[in-house]
């Protein structure tokens, strides 16, 4: 077999086969065959696609191409959950306690922020204390103390992805459905869970601008984690505003813990209480009429709370600094930014958002930069609210003043104003699952 | 300006300005863009196209970016030739004497055959004692003395090419026209004549094997040679069939001369005549409608054969080889091969006959392979013709016996039998020039 003949059959818009795609991966892990070959067929995959086969059995070749987690030796069934990155995205420090709670297994990795988004483990460490990086051991005893245990990546997990991505970051190839699916779903498979719920965002802060694309996307992830195997579920949710009010690491962590004492932002606890009623039903912990009045309860009667601070408590944290005013890191400056006009906020680009607070010291532009945990940005003011001028429309956080000129600058462009009141999405829009797309 | 964002704008179908054009060959060149963004934007190329005016900023820059030859040392008109490659092609030993003995200039390099097409520097070389490595002195005295002198590729020239073809031939990225125009006409350009005449050979022993395919890159290589200020026209001719009867190269040399003699096979004499004449027209040394006598005459008169005399001698070889029995290498074993039936030739499949004489030790599978002068295959009986079974079909020449069961098998499995004559093509089926495609 030659990996020639291959991208001359991928240019020419045929199947390629089980064993080609496995050649074609494992060579590519092995250094066999060379980043520009394996270009030239990415770049032929961005124009002739992968059949479904084509994109499960690229996902299983690259969940096969290093180490896999095995939770079987943890009881019950393991959940996962992923989202595709949002601005104040901070579901899964809500949700996983919840489905704990609710009686589902969470023994989860989590990634870190890059780019305008967060990510779960950076949020975690701002909490005094808190270690992401547990031995199997510990992970599993945690599991089973807790219900729940988020750490970071460990392992050689996926390598063929790594390779694939640094490729496709260079070459353009990046924004390819199946390519980003198998990408996705062949982290997801080798982190061992019994069922998957994927968050896949859209609009203007997240990765899929289009709801179209994000379905489609989502519909290929599904497939996948099906010919797998496992038990897969996709939301569709919306991403043009960042979710809930709070960006930067601490501030999540603050608000994920309002959420779970019932005092969180309604868009942000909506999101969250779809998203755990999903990871109910896929573990077969209820029926799907149920599922969200469970998740509400588990909030209600502080269950989920106490899952989180058990296990902030098994990883080294501090459970009491989540609650107790200061107990988790604070920016030294803060500044207020005043509304440049009279009128309603007709759109926020939460890209922009995201960059802004990236700006402040919350995320990284580059892998090896540091975080400023109580970095961030409070958002008082969200799209369809109307706002005098001079009014606060945010607060910066930063642990220097000097950071907030381009910050605000930044920050301000990502807003629109306008007369009207603008008419408002749903925040969750579809459910995607083995029956197909289910527009809400 | 960085390569990522210009294979993105490719990718999207956008036109590339000339200005990135030039930062993607030259930085290719410099070592300062990588294999695989290369790779990536090649097969990008090769989906979306690219439009004449990029087409043309492609193959200037590939010229610049090495040595270029400066032939106006030289008075007159230099003419070159380029065909895109056949089986039993020897035109340029025929056509080159034929111009120079009409007053046009021939100051010519020619390249070396691979795979199952060969090349005039191989042939030249089976003359003994033919140098076709001179110094630019020694080559510019040649054509101020004969008139012509062909030589073989010297100096740094297009090394955007080299790197570039060596890239595609590893990336399934070969088979694109506006490539393949920009590969040839940078070469033609960097060469330096004043005028280009291309042979666009299309059937089963070219590499375009459709004609519509033909005339297109005919059509493209014209508009860059345009765009670049030369005087450029193609003959789009057939290649279904050898051309001559003899495929290999001393074989190759004397059938050249047997058509400067006027004895040539009618195919091949039909072909020279038609391309010299263009080189004539193109030159400006006849009007079309007496281009072709002016070249009838010069085989006539025996001026254009004296010319190659003239230009052997002057580069070293023996001019009397040319025409004495035994004068140019011989094979040590010949073998007869019978028709394998009765009835008419239908179809003979130029590129398993060419394969057929490199495995007699006529040509190269590899670049560093050692060629038998002598060895080939002459064509008794070609398509159109009625053989009887065990009628000498062909005769098959090398230095070792052990040779000819294999190149017979891949000979025999290139001929079609029947019992109807089938229908002939032309040999010359289109001119491409300023004014477009003219159907002969």
């Amino acid at each position: 077999m030659r990996m020639y003949d291959l991208i001359e059959k991928k240019k020419r818009g045929e199947e390629l086969a089980e064993p080609e795609i496995q050649f074609m991966v494992g060579g590519y892990v092995r250094d066999e065959i060379p980043d520009y070959q394996m270009a030239a067929m990415l770049m032929a995959i961005c124009f002739q696609g992968m059949t479904p086969r084509e994109t499960a059995w690229m996902t299983l070749a690259m969940e096969h191409s290093g180490e896999m987690v095995d939770l079987s030796p943890l009881a019950g069934c393991k959940v996962d959950k992923h989202s595709t990155g949002g601005v104040g995205d901070k579901t899964t420090l809500v949700v996983a306690p919840i489905a704990a709670a609710c009686g589902a297994v969470v023994a989860k990795m989590s990634g870190r922020g890059l780019g305008h988004t967060g990510g779960t483990i950076d949020k975690l460490e701002a909490i005094p204390g808190f270690r992401t990086s547990l031995g199997r051991e510990e992970f599993f005893q945690v599991v089973k103390e807790t219900g729940l245990s988020i750490i970071g990546q460990t392992g050689n997990l996926v390598p063929a992805d790594k390779k694939l991505y640094a490729l496709r970051d260079v070459t353009a190839t990046v924004d390819c459905v199946p390519l980003i699916a198998s990408s996705i779903m062949s982290k997801k498979l080798a982190a061992g869970s019994d069922a998957i719920l994927l968050d896949v965002k859209t609009g203007s802060g997240a990765f899929m601008k289009g709801t179209e694309e994000a379905a489609e996307l989502a519909r290929q992830m599904v497939d996948i984690g099906i010919a797998a195997g496992r038990k897969v579920a996709a939301l569709i949710t919306e991403m043009d505003v960042p979710l809930g009010h709070m960006v930067g690491n601490a501030l999540e962590v603050q608000e994920a813990v309002a959420v779970l004492k019932g005092e969180g932002p309604d868009d942000l606890t909506d999101v969250c209480l779809s998203l755990a009623a999903e990871m109910l039903v896929l573990c077969g912990r209820a029926k799907r009429e149920e599922a969200r009045t469970l998740a509400r309860q588990a909030v209600a009667d502080g269950s989920a709370l106490a899952r989180l601070k058990a296990m902030v408590k098994a990883q080294g944290g501090e459970p009491e600094a989540l609650e107790r005013l200061g107990g988790l890191p604070q920016a030294a400056c803060r500044r207020e930014v005043p509304a440049p006009e009279t009128g309603y906020i007709t759109a926020m680009d939460a890209e922009q958002i995201g960059l802004a607070s990236v700006l402040l010291g919350a995320g990284r532009s580059r892998k090896e930069d540091a975080l400023d945990y109580g970095a961030g940005v409070e958002l008082c003011r969200k799209t369809g609210e109307a706002v005098e001028k001079g009014e606060v429309l945010a607060v910066l956080y930063a642990g220097d003043p000097a950071l907030f000129p381009e910050a605000e600058q930044k920050l301000l462009s990502a807003y629109s104003f306008g007369a009207q009141k603008p008419e408002m999405k749903k925040h969750v829009l579809a459910r995607v699952d083995e029956t197909g797309v289910t527009w809400l």
